[in-house]
């Protein structure tokens, strides 16, 4: 990401290839497993850059009050993802579906998670429709369903929102709640082949000022970069990341067993981990429905939805997606502090353990730590 | 039905509470076991004619080339149909959405299928939005599924196609054929609850001409009179039936069995039925999927899809819908020849048969009959 001269009709920052790099890689941190593989989201928007020329990003301040701000994104279970690629034309059916039945144009485009995929398939969009790219996204992070964002916590409607898929087919919806946005998004999603592009919680450059989290792609950038830089700099990289985002090493081990099915609309399913090194004689239970949802050590919470539990290759350092994980792997866990607006009690509500069917309570990761041991009740 | 003046701009016939009536009980023969419940249906359409007066039938050839027919229909399992009533406010957000996706307005409304709902749900919509009704459908009967119309038929997309629940969700769908719409149509139906309203097959009064079945509102009304008028002179109902349907009896007995089950947004099942009288020592099975679809006895098909085989109490010459057919009931059953178009190459590979799975060829009702023995292979 390249600084630019601001204002609101200059670009403020211009993606170049190396910040597309940066921005997949980091995303999928913040994906805690879920969002998408980085790898193809990473060929596609390098493509579209290519092709379509550089895409610009904007704050939200830098934006009219009225402009219309349309996040995009793939619906699906990563399983998926991972083996049915866009047509390329869905995109552009489901802006312009949302824009003609508002009757305005889209000023700018925003990624409504973080994920491999969810942060450089708005890139390929912005690309594709000349549009910029806002620096933020709905959840900080990537959660598995529609109403878990900010812009629901902060009232918005999901609707009008359209989905397309592959074939050419196209779904509009307008609902009288965000939990049926969901629901009739996702039967319409399995019912395409288990992915879908989709454009959704249209809202002014005002409203999304007070409802999205704003800086996410800088962030993803800036996570990306610190690991490749430490790479090519022969630096730990484990060091680097939890310097980058202020996480705290949970776990390390090998996955000795992996559960997974594909159901509903998710990926669902539980990776257990044997401790190694000073973890050994432990064991780390990871459950997910497409993203991390909760970490036990030995059956006790130590790290929990909202905060973000990435699995990373021991060696590499690379993220391992919840469809990516399996036997053998030698992982190391980590735990990062959630964007604040989660934490609140109507956050906590939407995203926190008890809302994925757990029957315990949140606690913030540093808490955990700070402890010097896992939570117990 | 009352005969108006004619021309394009006046009144051909009015619908009057006794044709209401009528058409109800006849549409529901027509909808050969499903097409919805006539009770409901007629209630609801007398309380919209007296709220907003009568409702104009017209023909196709009376409306202007262009001029936009958009047929209107109540989606679903018949099981959940008679226990989930419409808010009322479906049908106009429906057909609003598909004008205002096409930028026109409807100059007609059209039923999609006949059946007890199923014609009087679009002399409803015509009364609330003050637009006639063409005397037509798609199917000339009820058939289970979208692609199994004459529009689908003649080419027509069903496309875009709105489907609205009674908690005020709206799903709008424009799909790369007919098979898609009915795929993406059940899902969302089912999700949303089991039923829906939907317009859809929005056509232009010429490709209406050419792709409709003309004349089911008046073959409905007259099957229903004629049912009602012998009652009132105390004739014999099956009589008027057969005559005024050409339709065979095809069995008589006391249901000995009823296997149900509503899946897949279907009501599909098995009745069983004993014969009594001339029928006694034989069996007949009715296989259905929300409308009838094969009669056979003792083993051997003797009426088919896309022949109407309807079921009627034995006493009162009462149609027999499949969600209410029970154990003990006594009841005749009847076939009726279909629409001609259904009888061609490409009608029996979309409704013969074969096309719902069963392995053996359509055979004429007639001809099972003219042998003098049911069709053996």
């Amino acid at each position: 990401m390249r600084g630019g001269a601001g204002g609101p009709d200059s670009p403020r920052t211009l993606l170049d290839p190396d910040a597309i790099e940066d921005l997949a890689l980091g995303a999928t941190i913040l994906g805690t497993g879920g969002g998408g593989d980085p790898y193809l989201g990473k060929l596609m928007a390098l493509q579209a850059v290519a092709e379509r020329g550089p895409v610009r990003v904007l704050r939200v301040e830098d934006l009219p009050d009225d402009g219309l701000v349309l996040p995009v994104a793939m619906m699906g279970a990563p399983t998926v993802l991972v083996e049915k690629v866009p047509s390329g034309k869905e995109i552009e059916t489901v802006v312009r579906t949302v824009e003609r039945r508002l009757g305005r144009p889209a000023v700018a485009l925003m990624s409504a998670e973080a994920g491999g995929l969810n942060s450089t398939i708005p890139v390929v969009a912005a690309a594709q429709l000349s549009l910029p790219l806002l620096d933020a996204d709905g959840m900080g992070r990537a959660f598995p369903e529609i109403p878990m964002c900010s812009m629901s916590l902060a009232g918005v409607s999901a609707t009008p929102r359209a989905g397309a898929d592959d074939k050419g087919n196209l779904v509009l919806l307008e609902t009288v709640d965000n939990v049926w946005t969901e629901r009739l998004s996702r039967t319409a999603t399995v019912e395409m082949g288990g992915s879908s592009i989709i454009a959704l919680y249209p809202m002014s450059a005002e409203e999304a000022r007070h409802s999205v989290i704003p800086g996410t792609m800088s962030r993803a950038i800036e996570i990306g970069r610190a690991l490749r830089r430490s790479r090519q700099e022969g630096r730990d990289a484990f060091s680097a990341l939890l310097d980058v985002t202020r996480g705290r090493r949970v776990f390390q081990g090998k996955v000795i067993d992996v559960l997974r099915r594909t159901t509903g609309g998710f990926a669902r399913g539980v990776a257990t981990i044997d401790g190694l090194g000073g973890d050994a004689g432990s064991v780390l239970r990871v459950e997910f429905q497409n993203e991390h949802l909760v970490a036990l050590r030995d059956g006790v919470p130590v790290a929990t939805v909202p905060d973000l539990i990435t699995v990373l290759d021991s060696d590499s350092c690379a993220p391992i997606t919840t469809e990516g994980i399996r036997y053998g792997q030698r992982v190391t866990v980590v735990a990062i502090p959630c964007a604040p607006v989660w934490r609140s009690e109507a956050g906590l509500r939407v995203v926190g353990p008890r809302a994925f069917g757990y029957d315990f309570d949140y606690r913030p990761v540093e808490e955990v730590e700070a402890d010097g041991a896992p939570h117990r009740d």
